[in-house]
């Protein structure tokens, strides 16, 4: 525990991680990188010690007796069970899970336990799309949101060991009620997600020539939509009562739309500008307020290092950049590179830039 | 005509783009590019002369009897109108226009002219997120699609023209039928735009605490619903047959949700794959293939021009990146760049780079 964090109450360990996948793995660094003593488990013990290898900690078994803390992270519907393992095999520790839903898990926990109080279950925000030991990240956690799902049964002793595994990982702590999160978390994860699968779906039968059309618009629409069904499944029916009630929500809205599209210009114009004003509630990325941001188009032109000169030039300017994206094959010779900035410092850069000699244009967005 | 492409029939010039917001100023600044001589009408007059002033063109008028080619670019249900004024003042030009709806301009024209075989729609699929002729860009349609629809009446010679249109604006020509045209837009555009407002307009009640835990999913889901209403009800609208044909096809799909809800993991399973398996098949961004891009994130050092030697190795290795992330503030001590490649490549790629001395983590997507 050489480097625990001054401000707040150190990680008990060691810690025990059940389940070396990638969000498992990721918590392995940052504890270990933070200086704790991290012990691996996973149902497939090469994953355990390629996660070892890769200074999540160390494969070999911890004193059961010695344990302040496991993490479980495994697949939704696996979370009781094994968060009831572990409660049974380390009496000492706090136990806490990583999985995308806590109600259901809590109560599938109270029908195989008695006591529950030093369960606490979390959730961080980060990760989703990518699978596997080999991604472990000990960054992985840094600035996100980690939620912590205090029950009303809880030890204030386990709820103190896992907000100091979330500080130990340097997530952004978020405390909130397992139903209060399930209910989040269909709006902002769930929903969207079936959403995009449900007008992804819709593209299996087109002809080719019609897809031959996608644009932009149309892949940011349907990406997640690309992720793990076996995994999306899990998460979504273990919260499956929530979700339907805000099926029904979505229903009452897309009625209001067919309804609108009869009406004319102005019931249609009125449910966009309702799906407009839904954005704008999004808050900025590191959980700040919404930030609005401006693009810019920089032309890239065929000469050595040409890019590597731009960042350069972005970096001497000291300006917040959001995303960036390459418009075009960057082998050609002549490629665009956007760039999402703050709004209010757009002008800014971008006049910093054409005096360096970049061709930029700003876009209205 | 100083530059006119070899391969192809001449734009007959003079040309005349009517509307100069950004897609006809770009046009303007495309063909002028080129060599052509532009002229360029607005209903605001300041706004040609503003796109004059960036290259698009002159906006004093052409000589009526010489204009070889009129380019409509104004708001979907202006088209029509247009149009037929610009095929009763220019009586030798090609008429096109550039709005996103075919069929219902067409049948409007037809109402209102006797004559269309001098009017060819057309559609660059380019730029819509994008307002105001200071957006001018005479590259906007490079390697962009753009639709030529032509109809059974339309004269020959008024095709070549706005296929030559399209090539002087270095975009890639696609033949369809207006009808063929409105079907694939509905379903690569239209729908994944309502899709993206449906779940939008939902954000809209919730509690600021839920919508904190909002990632990267929802925020990709709901990026084209902050377009302009007034802009997209005119699109919707100018479809709306098409599209309550296809919203009832997302019903279907909708409805078979919630019955899986309720049917269990593998009901669920296989409708989330549904929707995966459509996200496969959106070909590759240029046209191409669907492409198989894998992702890797690299450490970005606090240390002077990080990103500007990054950039460099990335460009010495000479491969082809899609798009790049920042997943931190580029001003804090460490950043991280996400960058999609090629899945075949990224290895090689990992490899040089960890050669040349970065931390590369390579993730599965």
């Amino acid at each position: 525990m050489s480097r625990a964090l001054a401000r707040s109450a150190p990680v008990p360990e060691p810690v025990v991680v059940v389940g070396t996948g990638m969000v498992g793995s990721s918590v392995g660094c940052a504890l270990t990188e933070a200086g704790f003593q991290v012990h691996l488990e996973d149902a497939v013990p090469t994953h355990a010690q390629v996660a070892a290898s890769l200074g999540a900690g160390t494969a070999a078994p911890a004193d059961p007796a010695a344990v302040g803390l496991v993490v479980v992270a495994v697949p939704p519907r696996a979370i009781s069970a094994v968060v009831a393992d572990a409660l049974s095999r380390f009496p000492a520790a706090a136990v806490t899970d990583v999985g995308s839903v806590k109600s259901r898990p809590l109560a599938e926990l109270q029908q195989r336990v008695d006591d529950v109080s030093r369960y606490v279950g979390s959730h961080p925000m980060a990760g989703s799309h990518v699978a596997g030991p080999t991604a472990a990240d000990p960054f992985l956690f840094l600035d996100r949101t980690w939620v912590v799902c205090e029950h009303p049964t809880a030890d204030p002793a386990a709820v103190a060991a896992v907000e100091a595994l979330v500080r130990a990982c340097r997530a952004r702590l978020v405390r909130m009620d397992p139903v209060e999160h399930d209910a989040a978390v269909a709006h902002v994860s769930h929903l969207p997600h079936l959403v995009s699968s449900l007008v992804a779906g819709v593209l299996r039968d087109l002809p080719a020539d019609h897809l031959a059309l996608a644009g932009q618009g149309v892949r940011d629409v349907t990406r997640v939509a690309a992720g793990d069904p076996r995994l999306w499944e899990q998460i979504v029916g273990m919260n499956a009562e929530v979700i339907s009630v805000e099926l029904g929500a979505l229903q009452t809205r897309l009625d209001a739309l067919r309804e609108a599209l009869g009406d004319g210009p102005a019931a249609l114009t009125d449910w966009l500008e309702q799906g407009r004003a839904g954005t704008r509630r999004i808050p900025g990325k590191h959980g700040g307020a919404h930030t609005e941001w401006a693009r810019m188009v920089v032309e890239i032109p065929d000469a050595p290092n040409a890019l590597g000169r731009l960042f350069t030039d972005i970096g001497d300017a000291g300006l917040n950049v959001e995303d960036i994206t390459i418009e075009h094959d960057p082998t050609r010779r002549v490629g665009y590179l956007s760039l999402d900035v703050e709004a209010d410092t757009r002008d800014t850069l971008a006049a910093l830039l054409t005096d360096a000699g970049w061709s930029v244009e700003a876009a209205g967005r």
